[in-house]
C-alpha cells in the first residue's frame, strides 16, 4: 500500500475481500503453507538471508492460530518464536529494544515475533505510561532498528497487523471463557483491556503510518482468510530471494572415492 | 533397561528388531507423531511440567531427521530446539554447563537438545582435551544437573543415544557428498572425526553406563524405525503425566453475561 496515503483502520474491512470463499480457498492455502515449508528449508540450507515476521494485534486477533497453522509445514530447525509478554524487571531496567534485539534471526533462520517492540508504543501509550514525545522517539528508534536488521544482516521483515473487529474480538473472548478446549487461554485482564479499544486503534494507526518498513493489514475476522493472506504474502516475498541449495563439488567427490 | 547391567554398544543391533516392517509401521508411527502433537498442546496449556529431550549420537546418526519428523505435529509455541555446536569463546570461558543451563525448558515447554552437555565428555575426551579425572568430575556434575531439573522444575528427561553402525554412517556421509539435495549438510571434518570411531564408542559407553538418568538406545540404521522408537517412547512417557486442560469456571461465565 502507498506510504503517502495515511491508513485509517476503520475504513479497512476486517472481512475477506469479495469473491473469496472458505471452501475454494482451502486447497490454495494448503499449497502455500507447504511451499512456505520448502522455502524455509532453502533459507536454512542456504543460510544467506534471515527472515523476521512480526504478528501484532489486539487480544484474540488470531496471532497464536496463525503461528500454529501458517508455519505447520516448517521445521523447528531454523524456526524461532519469540513471544513478548509483560517485561521482566531486568527488561524494564533496559532500553525497550534490549530484549527484542536478543531475539532477532541469525542467517538461515525465520523468526516469528508474537507481539513485538511495537507493544512499547501501544500498550504503554494507551495507558499513558509514556507521553507522545516518548512515543515519537521510540518510533524513530524502531525505524532505525528495522533498517539495521535489513541492511546489516540481510533480514527480510514482514509485519502483519492482525485486523479484527471489536465484535469479533468479543465473540472470541467469550469462546475462550465458555469452551473447555479454549478456557486455558482465558484472561480476565483481556476484558479490561478491551475497554480501551478506540485508544488502541489510534495508537496502531500511528505505528502503521509512521513505520518506514511498511505493514501488511491482514483481515482476521475469518481465520481461513488470515491463514491464506499471511501464507501468500510470505511465499511471494521469499520466492523473490531466488534461494538455491549449494551444489556438490566434483573434485571433493573424486577425492573421497580414492580414499 | 536395568541399570545394573553394563551396556556394550557393539552387542546391541543398530537395525530394527525382528518382526518390524517398514510398511506395516508407517501408520503406527503417524498416529504416534499425531498423538505427540496433542500431548505437546496439553503440556503447553497445562503448564505444570516441562520436557527435555536429548538427541545424542555420531555425525549422520539422524538427529536432524528425527527432529523434523517426530515433532512435525507439534507447534512452535512451547517447542524449543537447542543445537549445541562448537562452543564460542564466551562459552569456553565458563563451566561446561553454563550454555546448557540457559536452554532448559520452562514449564509448559518441550525442549529438544540436538547434541548436548554430553559433548563435553565425548569429543573432548576422544581428542584428549580433558583427562579421565575431568571426565569423571563432569559426569558427576551432569548427574546432579539432570537431578536438579527433575526435582526442582518437574522436568521429564528423555535421552536417546542414536545408535548407528559405522557402515551406515559412511553411507550417509557419502550421500551428503553426492546428493545435491543433501550436499548442504556435507562437512569435510565429519570424515576426519569418523576415524576416531572406536574411541567414540568407548566414550559413549562410559556416558551411558554412568548416567543416573537412564538412556534409550535407539537403533537408527533404518530411519523409519528410529521415528517409531522415539515417538513411541515419548508418547508412552507423556501419557503417564495424565495432563488435563484447566476447566471453565461457571461463576466467571455468569459474571460476564451480566455485564
Amino acid at each position: 500500500m502507498a506510504k503517502s496515503n495515511l491508513i485509517k483502520l476503520s475504513e479497512i474491512s476486517t472481512l475477506p475481500p469479495k469473491g473469496f470463499k472458505k471452501d475454494a480457498l482451502k486447497d490454495k492455502t494448503a499449497k502455500l503453507v507447504k511451499r512456505l515449508g520448502e522455502l524455509q528449508h532453502l533459507l536454512y540450507a542456504e543460510a544467506k538471508h534471515s527472515v523476521l515476521i512480526v504478528l501484532q494485534g489486539m487480544d484474540a486477533s488470531g496471532k497464536d492460530g496463525a503461528v500454529r497453522r501458517v508455519f505447520s509445514e516448517c521445521t523447528i530447525a531454523g524456526l524461532d518464536l519469540a513471544s513478548f509478554k509483560k517485561p521482566t524487571e531486568a527488561e524494564f531496567a533496559h532500553d525497550f529494544l534490549w530484549r527484542v534485539h536478543k531475539c532477532v534471526p541469525e542467517k538461515g533462520t525465520l523468526t516469528i515475533f508474537n507481539r513485538s517492540h511495537y507493544e512499547d508504543i501501544l500498550i504503554q501509550r494507551v495507558h499513558g505510561w509514556i507521553d507522545m514525545k516518548r512515543v515519537q522517539t521510540r518510533m524513530a528508534a524502531i525505524n532505525a532498528f528495522e533498517d539495521l536488521l535489513k541492511h546489516d544482516n540481510n533480514t527480510l521483515i514482514f509485519k502483519f497487523y492482525m485486523h479484527i473487529s471489536s465484535e469479533e474480538q468479543e465473540e472470541q473472548l467469550r469462546q475462550r471463557l465458555e469452551d473447555p478446549a479454549k478456557f486455558w487461554k482465558h484472561k480476565e485482564a483481556d476484558w479490561e483491556e478491551r475497554k480501551l479499544w478506540d485508544k488502541y486503534m489510534e495508537a496502531y494507526e500511528y505505528a502503521i503510518n509512521n513505520s518506514t518498513t511498511p505493514w501488511h493489514i491482514c483481515p482476521v475476522d475469518k481465520r481461513w482468510y488470515r491463514d491464506y493472506f499471511i501464507a501468500k504474502t510470505l511465499v511471494e516475498g521469499l520466492e523473490k530471494l531466488d534461494m538455491q541449495l549449494p551444489k556438490p563439488v566434483q573434485t571433493q567427490i573424486k577425492a573421497k572415492k580414492k580414499s
